[in-house]
């Protein structure tokens, strides 16, 4: 049973299916002078304005395809960032692709500063409000925290931004948003936003950066000037069109999902009220339905992980999904004491998974944290 | 009939029918900490050996896969240079994600010279030798053009670089290479080396950096530490599977594959031989099988491409595989006449191709050459 759909997701059988179809017809160079190129960067641009539509973004924008949604964060950052950028704003609850960024920017001697968290996840509007100052040229806060799924009033916060510095660029990672919430780039403010393919049920080895006109990008990575000359390489065309489709089939059933999702997510809650058991949700009342935080108290999060893993649930604790690293950065940003930090296991949601699932997965839940405190008292 | 391999394959049929299988059983993130997230970790680290297996790296060395081969030839160059880096080498004849990455560098401020080419498309040792000097950090010579299909003596340039200064870094891009003919990076002596999956029949957007032990290399990509931290994003587990099988099968038939492509390259200029044409052969006497770079004098090519395609040919003329940039850069720097630059074409092989598309394909080619000529005069 696979709960970490925060961290990956199978790709659609449908869009997999038309893999061999497309490596039929499609798999020339884009770039090639002959008509069966031209037809591919045709197939391209099609699926790129499929992804322009469903975010909302005006026909003079740009989305850049690229190999991931890490390589969108990193470009939307070190490729605005100028000798005589002032201020970089960065919140403590961001993805490590953008966080870490920050920090190497910070590094690099460049004046970046992170905005704390508040206890729910969330950058309210107060802490921006102290955090956001004329000087400040860039800002990037993610949509939903990949980490507790705390939702960010992203609308509110460029709203705020820009009337104290109407210049700034905001970029706003959406991984944990796109094919699950209504976004809309132009309702939301940004000038750049970030998605990933893999997270929706597309193909891992694709993302995007949704760059609004005028603003200027410079590449992360030169040669042959694909993309506008803004991220070279061969496009990845089934990457590309995995990444289309599954936006498409998100958002023809985004709403009826978010729903299914949240029941999904609220059963599990109810069963765990029932248990008896010790524990505390992160987030709670501001979070995404995909994603539940939860920490069983006196239980290490591992061993947990392990136990489950041997009855065949898959959880991942915090950010497994960014590899080895410890997910401690967020929690700890929230104010979380040690023993929730711990013991925080994050369970993540797709429309595949069935109420079955989750009561089975449930019970074997329960089953190993009682368990584990019975070993250990 | 597609004659652009150089700049893109189509991905073995085998391959493309295990993609639903994998994304069935190994579609859990790699970083996960349950049993099925490192069974698919421990499968990529089986691609990864294996793929090291064929260049004959040792255990000791490192192979990170990246987005494109595009993004490794830069994080070659980028991620080795330093404050203090003194001097730069990069042939006049790489391609463009090794080239514009040393323009890019020039710009900062560093010493990048530009080795020029020999008229058969190479970079001879005589001419290295004028360039390599104690001083010189950093190399970046390719394997094979894909332009025009003229290979380096690697191995040679290699040992006069490491004679001069033993400390430089030697980087070969081998995506012309690897998977056509038997490459060694012991052999080679290479210190970094680039391949790309999608120009043997892997997909695209998948691409793989060589690096030898002991090389401190610095990311292009951060967050979550993937790739032993130096490639950050989830990994992608079809287009590494793609990319290592792909080069298995390569592998297994190089030598026969390569006999079959001399073959298809020598019935083509065989005929065009008997055609009467005037039309020079670019690196004529040294040059890789599956490229043949061809001038029709009097033509222009993107004329003959076009009237080409209308009759179901498909070549490029040089850089295409490159996107919109002419590829005149590399004839010029051959010392090319303008009238070869400005009618050269690109036709390259794959073990795909037939004799029969070969007949068919160079009648086409001689009545669009003859009818070309007919009407301009």
């Amino acid at each position: 049973m696979f709960f970490d759909n925060a961290s990956t997701t199978q790709i659609d059988k449908t869009i997999i299916a038309d893999f061999e179809k497309l490596n039929n017809e499609l798999f020339y160079n884009p770039g090639g002078l002959y008509a069966k190129g031209r037809g591919v960067a045709s197939f391209i641009e099609d699926c790129r304005n499929s992804i322009k539509d469903s975010i909302g973004a005006s026909a003079s924008d740009s989305f850049i395809f690229t190999g991931s949604a890490t390589e969108a964060n990193n470009m939307a950052l070190m490729g605005t960032v100028k000798k005589h950028t002032r201020k970089i704003l960065v919140s403590m609850g961001e993805h490590p692709s953008v966080y870490n960024v920050g920090v190497e920017l910070k590094n690099r001697g460049f004046n970046v500063e992170f905005i704390p968290l508040e206890k729910d996840g969330t950058v309210s509007a107060k802490m921006f409000e102290k955090y956001m100052t004329e000087d400040t040229d860039i800002v990037s806060i993610m949509y939903t925290s990949n980490e507790t799924g705390a939702i960010n009033d992203i609308a509110t916060l460029v709203e705020i931004a820009k009337d104290i510095n109407p210049k700034v660029i905001f970029h706003c990672d959406a991984v944990q948003g796109v094919g699950k919430f209504d976004i809309n780039v132009e309702d939301l403010g940004v000038d750049m936003l970030t998605m990933s393919a893999h997270k929706i049920h597309g193909m891992k080895g694709v993302g995007g950066l949704y760059v609004k006109k005028n603003i200027q990008l410079k590449p992360l990575i030169l040669g042959g000037g694909q993309e506008g000359g803004l991220r070279s390489g061969t496009e990845n065309t089934l990457g590309i069109y995995s990444m289309s489709r599954a936006l498409e089939i998100a958002t023809e059933n985004l709403k009826s999902n978010s729903e299914y999702v949240l029941s999904l997510k609220t059963r599990l809650i109810d069963i765990l009220e029932d248990s008896g058991l010790v524990y505390v949700i992160h987030s709670k009342d501001n979070a995404s339905p995909y994603v539940l935080s939860v920490s069983f108290i006196g239980c290490r999060a591992e061993t947990i992980l392990n136990m489950l893993s041997d009855r065949g649930v898959m959880v991942s604790n915090g950010s497994a999904c960014s590899s080895k690293k410890s997910g401690n950065r967020i929690l700890e940003a929230m104010g979380c004491p040690k023993d929730e930090i711990e013991s925080n296991i994050r369970i993540s949601f797709s429309k595949n998974n069935t109420i079955e699932e989750i009561e089975n997965m449930a019970t074997i839940l329960i089953n190993v944290v009682k368990e584990y405190l019975a070993k250990v008292r």
